[in-house]
């Protein structure tokens, strides 16, 4: 390595949110949020307005620059690459469309052990090579000292797209198949898994310092069942990421779940509002990171209440080395863009306090 | 009273279901499954195809025979009266409607103060004689010593419907109102209560054995905005409610909320799958009664692995009294009504074993 790329890396290595990540000292806490490169944001919408959003996604330059626009704009610790969690279904066979209003259908969903059958193992993840770029671009035009997150659905949230054919309330198919033929759900699964590992470990040679997975309909289901149907899958996902950069494991409606996510891997454990900070990471050990948790709606509140709300997360916190604020899922439509950026000042100038 | 009439009294009062709701020992686990009377039977089916939900809900008589029919046809330990939660809200001025497929819907939601200054104090609770009716009539029809369960909305499950003018996914508008106007929000949620307490007790007194408040939707919520904007709410509901007759609280996501909905009140914490019940009702304490708590898509399953989660339940419940078997949740519409039987039959037959 030259000297000057040395350089970069350590900056990028000692960057507050990679500290975090790690559970270092930080001179403040690291913030980044959920969907910070959103429909709330008037530059997006820009951008949306000449192209659709599955698109946008597949045109590397484009997503480059709504990812680093937001990290920009909003002077987060961290960017997320622009994707979605379910580009990696259509080299299994599957045909996505993102509908407007409905979001995404899958218009041959997986019903039965014969369709699993069907689904086709991601040999080359090159299929995905807009996303690789994508990374690359990005890293080219962010700040060097400012981390870049790479993503991927977890195995569960993954396959409940995958079987219901879209988003779901019950989740009767996904179940379904999963109780009554369980050596198809696992194969489905394990399946998915071997194809996130290539596509994670892709995004890591491409750029991506930290990897988040996401699984956000996790809280569907009960303990007993996560620990059955999901955990082996998810851990086999997380143990299959290069060492040394650290995973983001998120769900929502976890509160019953989080020893069991603890169990099934990742560096730092993403928690949603439903759980107080304080007690979410009791639970999971101190011995991890963790992530969250503001409510999305607060950023809907007048900022004096906002600024209670973000305060009473930190001090849950405590100061202690390891915790990533976030909220505890992505940032709304609607939302306020004067209220988000407020936030992420409040965090930084609050977490000095003291 | 006539000697008739105290054998009868008697024979409710030591039923399986009212000695579980005290926590007395039982013969065997009562059993009962929310929404029992609804569309995944025939025979509801057959009576609403000649009229709408509505008009099924005011019209006392066939309100009774559908009540009627799925305690009997299921062989459950309780009926419930057959209404719905959003009946209380027309007497204070709201515009309630059922659209085809898409649910309620109220035309006049409340968002701002001013609207929680229109809405109209339940003076007389008189406009839902219907309700009365047909808890008169189902009262005569049930087997005598079948207890019937009347019922309500919690107060944040109701304001989340007035306020969002329907069904919700984020609840942006009723999180807003009680984080932005405190005192509005705090005031609708007084009107709600005295009208519920008015509502329950006139249940009671038309002949329901039990009461069951529905917070369904209050998982949304973080522990420190339920305990701030909606705890001393059900607390006044359920401490207004005639005593000796026992109150069910109920929620779904409730997972970090048990502890509180606790100490808002009731006999009978009813709790969802996402938890298991042992550590449920461990965090309960053992000195309430505890409802639950199978995932209702568990009835999809075939009936051997129906039969293995049913009685994984019961096995947490260890055999304690005050434990009354249901679902986690309302019984979906595709439901095969044979495992809704079966799964009567299994609780029945499992809970005498040992």
């Amino acid at each position: 390595m030259t000297a000057e790329i040395t350089k970069i890396a350590d900056a990028l290595h000692n960057s507050p949110f990679m500290r975090a990540c790690r559970r270092e000292d930080v001179p403040f806490t690291p913030v980044w949020l959920m969907r910070q490169a959103g429909r709330y944001m008037p530059e997006y919408r820009a951008v949306r307005a000449s192209m659709d959003f599955l698109e946008l996604c597949k045109t590397p330059s484009m997503a480059a620059e709504v990812t680093v626009t937001a990290a920009e704009r909003l002077g987060v610790d961290a960017a997320i690459i622009f994707a979605d969690i379910l580009l990696i279904i259509e080299p299994m066979g599957l045909a996505l469309e993102f509908s407007k209003g409905e979001g995404p259908v899958i218009h041959n969903p997986v019903r039965t052990a014969a369709d699993v059958e069907r689904l086709r193992e991601v040999e080359e993840i090159a299929a995905l090579q807009f996303v690789f770029d994508a990374i690359r671009e990005t890293r080219r035009a962010l700040r060097p000292n400012l981390p870049l997150i790479g993503f991927a659905g977890a195995p569960f949230t993954l396959a409940s797209y995958i079987v219901e054919g879209g988003a779901s309330k019950n989740y009767v198919h996904t179940k379904s198949l999963m109780y009554n033929d369980s050596g198809a759900w696992h194969a489905m699964m394990s399946l998915i898994s071997r194809a996130l590992i290539k596509y994670l470990n892709a995004q890591i040679d491409e750029g991506a310092q930290a990897v988040q997975l996401f699984d956000s309909w996790v809280g569907s289901l009960s303990p007993d069942d996560y620990r059955q149907y999901v955990l082996p899958h998810t851990r086999s996902v997380i143990a299959g990421t290069k060492p040394g950069v650290p995973v983001l494991h998120f769900g929502t409606g976890t509160a019953s779940l989080l020893e069991l996510m603890r169990e099934a891997g990742g560096d730092v454990i993403g928690v949603d509002w439903r759980v107080r900070l304080d007690e979410a990471w009791k639970r999971v050990g101190h011995d991890v990171a963790v992530m969250g948790n503001l409510d999305p709606v607060a950023l809907f509140a007048n900022q004096d209440h906002l600024r209670a709300q973000a305060r009473s997360i930190l001090q849950q916190a405590d100061g202690r080395p390891g915790h990533i604020f976030n909220l505890g899922h992505g940032i709304l439509p609607e939302t306020p863009v004067e209220n988000v950026i407020a936030l992420v000042d409040m965090v930084h100038e609050m977490s000095q306090e003291s």
